[in-house]
Formats: C-alpha cells, structure tokens, sequence
C-alpha cells in the first residue's frame, strides 16, 4: 500500500507570503533545526509563527496550536511565562549587557552548584554548541591530551567538529574525533586503543536522542562502563545534556543511576528560551577552566541570567519534572491506544516528557509526515522524526484537545493509505 | 622615573563580597573579556555593575560613571534605550523563541540588506564568533579550499582557530590558518603562496584595533589590494565588523573607500545588546550558505531581530555616527590637550569613535593603568590597553563631565610620578 499524502497540504496565505519575502534576503528563506522546506516538516508546517502562552502557539495566519516541540527545548515553562518574564523584565530595565556582569551571574551559578549534583562550579555562554565545545577545550586544556570520542550520528552542536553536514567542513576539523557506538562498551574500548593515550575526554547524552530513529535510553551498565574507563584514562567524562537538562532530572540526568560526569553542557531549557548556556565541572576540572580563554559579546548579559534564576527556581521543584512525565505519558499512551484502534503500529519512544513517535510501515516516513501533517491541520504541533518536548506549561486539556484531534488525524491516514 | 600605584587602589565594599561569593561557583571568579582580576584592568575598576542609563554606568556600590567601554561595543545607542527596549517588550511579550522564526527575521534582513551595501542576504546568530566562523564555513563551502588567511594578532573570536590563548586548543584546530601582517600586502601575497591554491579566504577587521598597542587604520591601498588578491585566487574577503559594525559607517566600513568583501560579520552593536550575530554576503555566496548546517537553539528568537530592526532604524541615520565621531573627537582632544599641559606624551589612536589612549612612557602598560584608576575613581570608565566605545547617547555633558575627571587624574598622575 502507498500513502498518498499530496492532498492534504494547506495554504497558509500570509506563512506564504512571508516565504516569498524571507527567500530573496535569506539564503533559501530558513536554514537549521526551525526550517521547513526541503522535505524538513511536513507541507501543513507553517513556516512562521506570531505568539506563543503557556503551551499553545500561533501562526502568523492565526491558527492556534497545542504545542510539543517548545521551540525545540527551550521552553519548559510555558512561552511567555509571566514569572520569568517579570524578572527578566526587572533586569532589562537596568541595562543588559553592561561593562560586566551583574550578581545575577552568581546567583545563578551558586543556584546550579546547587542544583546538579556533581557541580562545583559553572561558566556562562550563549549557544549550545558554545557549551559543548567549551566543555570539550576545557577536557583539553585539564588532560593535555586532544582526543574526543563521541557517539557515531550523535548531535552534539554546530560547529565545524560536530555539524551533521560536512559543506565547508575540513578534515582538520575532525581530525581529533574518534567515534563509538551509542551503549556499545566494546565500541568505547576499541575508540579508546585508536586515542592510543592520547585521549582528553568522552562525550555523551543522556539517553540516544538521534533524528529519524527510535529513542534508546542508556543501558546502566554502559553509563557506569564510559564513566569507568574516563577515569581509568584520565580523560573527562561530559554529559551533553543541551537537550535534556532539566526535563529528565535537575540533579543531573544519570544521577538516579548513580553516574556523575565531569563536565555538563546545559542550554536550552536553562532559562526558558533567554539564550542561554552553561558548562557545569566538578572541582578537579576548576582550574583548566581558569587557563582558557572563551568569551563571547553577551555572556555577561545579566537578564538571562535573571531569568535561568527564576527558571531554576520552578524547576527545582519536583512537580516540574512530574507534571512533564505524567502528562508526556498520558499523551504517548493516548497515541499508542489511537494507533491500535486505527491498526496502524505506532512506536513511541523515549522518555515520556521528550517522546518520540515512529510508524511501523513499509513507508514509516512518509506515514509519520502525513500523520503530523494531519495533526498540525488540526491544531497540534507533532514532529515526525525528532523527539519532541512536553513542559511544565501544559495541561491535562491540552493532552485531551491533542488527543481529540491525533484521533481525526489517524481517521485521515486511515482514509488515504 | 617609576609610577609608585599601590596607594590608588580602593575598597568597593559590596564588589569585593560579591567577588568572594563568586570565586567560589565560577572558576576564577570571572572569565573572558570582561574581567577585572589578573591585571586585565586597574586595581579600582569594579567587577560587578548594577545598572545602566544612556552614556551612564553604576556599579553595585552605588557608584555613578560616565562609561566609554559601552559594554565593550554591544551598547551603541545608550544602555536600556527606552525606544528599543519598548520594541523588544513588545516581542517579549508574543513569546520570543518559538518553533520557527517569526516575521522580525524577515524584517531585520531586509533591513541589512538594505543598509550594508554589498549585503544581498543575512543569517542570524548569537556571538559575534558565531558569525566569523560561520563566514569562514560559508567561504570553505563556496569554494571548495580550506586554507584562512588572517591577520597576525588579530582577534576574530574565542573558538579554538581563533582564541588568543592556546590552552586547550589542538594542532588541528589552526592547521587551516596562516598568518599575515596587517597592512603588508607583500605578507598576504607569501601566505597566498603558501596556501599553495587552497585558498578558502582572507578574513581582516576594517583597522587594526589590536590591544595594546595604537590601532591603526587599513591603507588605502592595502585594503584594495586584499579585496583584488581574493578575487584572483578565487577566494572570500572576509570583513570581521563585528567590533566595528555601524560605528564606522553602516553600508560598511570600507565603502567609504570602495572596497566591498564578500561576506561580512556583524554583532555586538547590531541589536543595542541583545544577543545577535549576523553574517551578510554578496549573490555569489548565496548559494553556498544554503548548503552548510549552522544553527542554534535562540538563533531565530524574536526579541532580538526586533531590537534590531529598532536599532538599526537608529543607526541608518547619518546622525547617529556623526555624534559618536563628534564626541569621540571631543574625548581624544581633549585628553591630548590635558596630557600636553599635565606634560604626558599621549597617544591617542583609532577612529575617534573608536578611540584608543597609549602613553609614550618608560612605563608604558603602567601609566596607563594608572591613569585609567585615577580616572574610574573620579567616574570615568576608559580602557587602559582596549580600543573604547562612543555611542549615539553620549552628550556633551557627558565628554565635559569626563574631561574634567581626567584632567585631575592626571593631576594624580604628576603626583605618583
């Protein structure tokens, strides 16, 4: 059977207009992780959007969606979240970026010292990628040495050493990057013979979060087997933790398995969509930090610091994480129950507050596509091939009004298999 | 003669805890550009601000300054401008990082587009080292070459091929750079030489502003020269205007004398603060930047295009430059004239909005300190080894107000000689 989904796009006149316009001034009117076009989301997907509050968004045709992709991570309290914008606010009345920082940078350093277990310490930035490559000098710089193992397909940011694409990537960018197999140990060893002791650090995320695949948690044995062998070569241990951080457990994502990194990436959720990074070490790794020279224009900008204070504050308390959990399982078994009754095999996978969702068909991507095409017709924002985001901004009636109309959507697929 | 310094120093009671307090959750205490310990500036400077105004700075113990560091550059039409700051609340408020891009990209595109002269399209980051190095990726993907030709000394940002400090940086990391002098066309055509026609690009800022030393602007005819060697050898002229971007002149710094490069960087002033990087480029690299992967988890937040939009409405006004050149002219001559009575011989250097203060001494680096300490506490932020920054909320009051602070630090000065 071929799905025949050339149907079901819509127009959003003004989304269109506002291509048109994008395309001239923009090279190919979006590019990275929020684009749509070149087969990224399915047709449906508007390209822009107006507003977002709690966990509802908007177009800019003015449709009105439930939300499960928070702006890929970022949002975690809702968009537009009064409390943190209040203190956000407070902060940018006074100036932003000023001549350096404000104690706003204490209070959150001294707030995620004690929030993540193994964090002694922590440094501020802006992207990402501007944590995770941080974290990766600073292994450098403490060990001497230059190897990086990372997880083959693992996105870990986009810089030249870690961007999926190689256009206008050199070797010598790669040069220094052995890669192993994702809760493989044996893979880990073998890298490890090929650093031939010249290994600085292993980078990791939580559980195995790649694009167009089903979501792996970590096997306990291979949590405890990386940190084991970090140690045993002197290398440091960092968990990348950009999309994870505080939607699996603030404490730290392996603390409930009782494995500590050396270093954690933070960013995204860290302030709820004020950009935002930080690199998080245990006191061994202190003074390497010290000795290394990174910086960047607005890292001392005191309001997003305000707002990872505020941000840290509610999500410290553990009905945070809870309210994600229940209601990101309620969604994933609502869908998985839908999908049985229409007879199609649908797998969820992943923790429930970042669940991903995978068709079991011939044309499992194309059947995912025209599934989430249906569903954003329909006012809910589901990803086909990325894992998405509950937060601590949605309710049990936006589970129940995705739920109304993942129903529909899986009538529609019925319709058109 | 030597400078005796040690009895200028003075206590910020509510700075020096707060230093205490970070030491122990931030290694070092501070990290980058904008810190204070280590002799990176005098011993009175404060580490931490509270707020600023306009032209105006006040540091947590409540004292009040008359600020040319401008946040080292972002701040560019005064600290929490009122008319940008209502324009960003205004965003805010909608939901700043949503699931894709909302019109004020298009917006702040068109915007560029229209006001940088050989600008035909724009991408968005969040650090200034965001955009050189995505300049850089964008030239090694249009070309197909990997060598980077930059400028000996010459700070294009904190990643590993650029950060001035070696310490956690790999071999490979500037296996692709080779240096020139700036200013030495004979220098570029030997490292064309010996990139052997692997060459991705050429990547220089308008004027040298190196620290520590007197900034020096582009020859005429070394800047042509670049721009016409890059054409023959097939590679990108990269302009890093991000430290100088709009303060010099917003169709780009080198239009002025008719040279356009191919792909420019900008951040720090673009948004008055907030967080924003952008890359612009001619038609020719269009396609190239299509074809990279770059993004970032804020990169296509709304708040900050909006601030952009608002501030370069600003800054496409003629006025806004000629004030910053106005004032700067005012500072520069008038810190001349004081030193020339006082008997100092200073040097003043760089576009006056732009302006960087050296004393011809036996004790250079320490007069300079001093000067600057004896300034800072008579409310006056200058930069003892760092270019500093006009901006278009500075008045005359204000260049008065400064001048007659330093003239009795350099009264100070006379007195510790």
């Amino acid at each position: 059977m071929t799905l025949q989904t050339d149907n079901v796009q819509r127009i959003l006149a003004i989304d269109s207009a506002l291509r048109d316009r994008a395309i001239k001034v923009i090279p190919g009117g979006m590019y990275g992780h929020t684009r749509v076009h070149g087969g990224w989301l399915p047709p449906s997907f508007p390209q822009y959007y107006s507003r977002g509050a709690g966990a509802r968004l908007w177009d800019v045709d003015g449709n009105e969606y439930v939300d499960f992709l928070c702006g890929y991570g970022p949002m975690i309290a809702g968009y537009a979240n009064p409390e943190i914008d209040a203190a956000a606010k407070v902060r940018q009345e006074l100036g932003d970026v000023l001549d350096g920082p404000t104690a706003d940078m204490i209070e959150a350093a001294e707030l995620l010292v004690d929030t993540v277990a193994h964090a002694d310490w922590a440094v501020f930035a802006k992207n990402g990628t501007d944590a995770t490559s941080m974290a990766v000098v600073i292994a450098r710089a403490a060990t001497g040495k230059t190897k990086l193992l990372k997880a083959r397909v693992a996105y870990h940011g986009a810089n030249p050493w870690f961007t999926p694409l190689m256009s206008g990537v050199t070797q010598a960018d790669r040069a220094n990057i052995i890669e192993y197999d994702y809760n493989d140990l044996a893979s880990v060893e073998a890298a490890i013979q090929e650093a031939d002791g010249d290994l600085a650090a292993i980078i990791a995320t939580p559980f195995r979060h790649d694009g167009w695949a089903d979501q792996e948690f970590a096997d306990v044995e291979f949590a405890r087997g990386i940190r084991e062998l970090a140690t045993r070569y002197g290398a440091a241990l960092i968990l990348d933790e950009v999309r994870t951080g505080f939607r699996l457990d603030p404490r730290g994502a392996w603390e409930g398995i009782g494995v500590r990194p050396d270093l954690t990436a933070f960013s995204k959720a860290l302030a709820n969509g004020y950009a935002l990074a930080a690199v998080v070490g245990v006191e061994s790794f202190r003074e390497a930090t010290t000795g290394i020279y990174v910086t960047g224009s607005f890292w001392h900008g005191s309001v997003s610091l305000a707002a990872a204070v505020k941000t840290l504050e509610i999500l410290r308390s553990p009905e945070a994480v809870e309210t994600m959990v229940e209601l990101g399982t309620m969604l994933g078994d609502g869908l998985r129950a839908q999908a049985k009754e229409h007879g199609w095999d649908l797998v969820i996978s992943g923790p429930p507050q970042m669940l991903a969702l995978r068709f079991e068909h011939e044309e499992s991507a194309k059947a995912g596509f025209a599934f989430a095409d249906a569903a954003i017709r329909r006012g809910v924002i589901l990803h086909p091939w990325h894992n998405m985001f509950l937060s601590a901004a949605h309710t049990v009636n936006d589970i129940e009004r995705a739920l109304a109309a993942t129903d529909d959507a899986f009538a529609e697929l019925d319709a058109v298999m």
